[in-house]
């Protein structure tokens, strides 16, 4: 049998997949299971995208450009300059998702064996992207008790080499859901700029910013024009993750160019997904606002609940739908299995991701889970219900 | 401005491209360009898959399982047993396209630097796949003389040296229609069993075999049951080019667990194309026969009349929807664009590829283009006349 790639062998496996098998497993036992763990909203994808299912008049369903379906990317321009984001249509191009962005982006901004500094803990597929490119990611630790904001900028410039191409962060953050603030973006734009490298600004949680504030894309950041890659997903912002519709936007002609011969390599993003995606940026200011206040109180109502668990500390996240907190255990990986295989309360248990699969750092992040919060409310209040008593029964088995 | 990455520079940009802008100025001047050129088929996607659009029952675009929905492999699966492949479920993971199932299998199958034995002309995309995985392109030359025949397995094994780890081909082939007989593919299977390397072999035109005899598949090949990756798609099967919808399917398990580490980086395969897809699988025999018969009718109506042209000489294919023809000029790519910038005939052009774009190796295939025959047998028809009155025009113009 022949050998299969280095790279294949050596892509990381989520510890939440692993994991997967046993909720499947206490599903089967008739446990009910709060599905704490994923980034799949449940939120109704807009009525409008389904219309346009309806409205396709073409014989064929044919290859749309490379670069996307020009009306998409026109309907996005206008979309980001609404939120005071100058991308023009030229600046956008159409991916299969942020998934293919994010590759993209690290296959043209570095070469195997480049380094890339990433503030973490971080999206875990990060990493396997980064192996898929051949390049080495160069982990920076944020910390709880800072609410995971960004690491210090000199903690930045400690880790740049003559390799470093690139930093990338994820704005708001998965899974922190830590927003950047003005100042922070700004004294990482002059680190940028210093030394001349990309800054790639995952913002797929653009849209769920918490607060009055104005919110600063790293795509506005003024002098580094031809360094930051904006990557984007109408995914989160329109509860349509199975479209898989992106996009990667930079000013950097060079650059686009580059990404451009990528992508006609695959020869388009897919069809429909766009016809979905255009359709749905078009959708009412009142359905954006019912999904940005439903997910408001329901972080208001997980993150004060966790913080009323003994021993448990989450800090307010201020964006997207996640928050990483710290449970009074060793090891939260082993938790979260024990939560799946042997616990239940009143035919009930939790399904977390241990946060240590979002940490390339061996050893980070040890104690600490993230938790989704993409169920309705009355579910969430459930789940920390059974949190607290299985927080409970795992000490005093341990005690 | 920070340098892009080195894979990123080299990518290679396609002779096909670099002519769009002069079709595209020769529309606007007025002229009717017959696109001889692309891939694109004209002909109808089946009315089940648009049915399949008005039908879905969802009230959120979620994501689909990495490995692509149940459902629509176990279609896949049905497929490919009336056609005498047995691939199992299990076998089939789905891709974003046929493109998405070529990248994942250099990735998995060959380390970076490792080599990929490839008879040429071949589609010119697999060199883009390549250096995207970084590995190298082995060409083997396929002569026109033997109608682009499989090479001599002596020549094959000539050129396996310690890095190489696997074959590609595509069967039938793009850009040559070529289908490889089963005594051809009996001695590819000895070569790999021999060398115990990877055989990928990508069959996105498998539907269209324009003879009696049956078609060997090479995942049907004996003996080597784990060295086998099949590549396919839906697209030019059904006419869903746009909907990017493909497969990678193996019976090597180990294969398949690394496959599918790269598929869950990149979450799941499009949701909507899925639905389509596996509502396509269902169309009826009529539709199939329909699309075959206006192909073979096309093609011989292509071919006899492009050997009719003096000069001109063309294999007859015996599957897909191209052909690689000889023509009584110098220069392919000159002469491609000069018919695109300088010439019409009663208003009308033809845009053919230049075949260079289809060989790594320089300078073959100078005086070779490929024609594809997706377009309807009277707009071919003219494109011959077009086609013969600019060889001559050209030949006087050069003597």
């Amino acid at each position: 049998m022949p050998a299969i790639s280095v790279r294949a062998a050596e892509m990381p496996a989520s510890p939440i997949r692993k994991l997967v098998p046993l909720a499947v497993q206490a599903h089967a036992r008739g446990i009910r299971v709060f599905s704490l763990n994923i980034g799949q909203p449940d939120l109704p994808t807009p009525p409008e995208a389904f219309e346009a299912l309806t409205r396709i008049d073409r014989k064929v369903l044919e290859y749309s450009p490379s670069e996307g379906l020009l009306s998409l990317r026109e309907k996005l321009s206008e979309y980001y300059n609404r939120n005071n984001v100058k991308a023009s249509t030229e600046d956008i191009i159409v991916t299969a998702g942020g998934s293919e962005a994010l590759l993209f982006a690290f296959m043209a901004c570095l070469n195997p064996g480049d380094e890339l500094i990433l503030p973490e803990p971080a999206y875990a597929n990060y990493l396997g992207f980064a192996e898929l490119a051949g390049i080495k990611v160069v982990p920076l630790a944020a910390r709880i008790e800072d609410g995971f904001a960004l690491p210090p900028i000199e903690k930045f410039r400690e880790l740049i080499t003559p390799r470093t191409r690139a930093i990338l962060i994820c704005n708001p953050n998965n899974p922190t859901g830590y927003h950047y603030s003005h100042a922070e973006l700004t004294a990482l734009r002059d680190l940028v700029k210093e030394h001349d490298i990309f800054l790639i600004s995952d913002e797929v949680y653009r849209e769920f910013y918490y607060s009055d504030e104005p919110a600063t894309s790293a795509f506005s950041l003024p002098g580094i024009e031809n360094n930051v890659v904006l990557v984007d997903s109408v995914s989160k912002r329109y509860n349509e993750c199975g479209i898989r519709i992106g996009c990667l936007v930079t000013r950097n002609e060079t650059l686009r160019s580059a990404v451009m011969r990528f992508c006609q390599a695959r020869l388009s993003p897919p069809l429909l997904g766009q016809l979905v995606a255009q359709a749905s940026i078009d959708t009412s200011e009142a359905y954006l606002r019912a999904t940005y206040d439903e997910y408001i109180s329901r972080r208001n109502l997980l993150v004060n609940g966790l913080n009323k668990i003994p021993g448990v500390y989450s800090p307010m996240p201020m964006g997207a739908f996640y928050t990483v907190a710290s449970l009074p255990v060793e090891d939260a990986e082993e938790f979260c299995r024990w939560c799946l295989s042997s616990f239940s309360y009143e035919g009930e248990t939790v399904f977390m991701a241990p946060a240590s699969g979002f940490y390339s750092t061996p050893g980070a992040g040890r104690n600490q889970v993230r938790i989704a919060y993409v169920l309705c409310k009355d579910d969430l209040s459930r789940a920390l219900i059974v949190l607290e008593k299985a927080l409970e029964a795992y000490k005093s088995l341990h005690s």
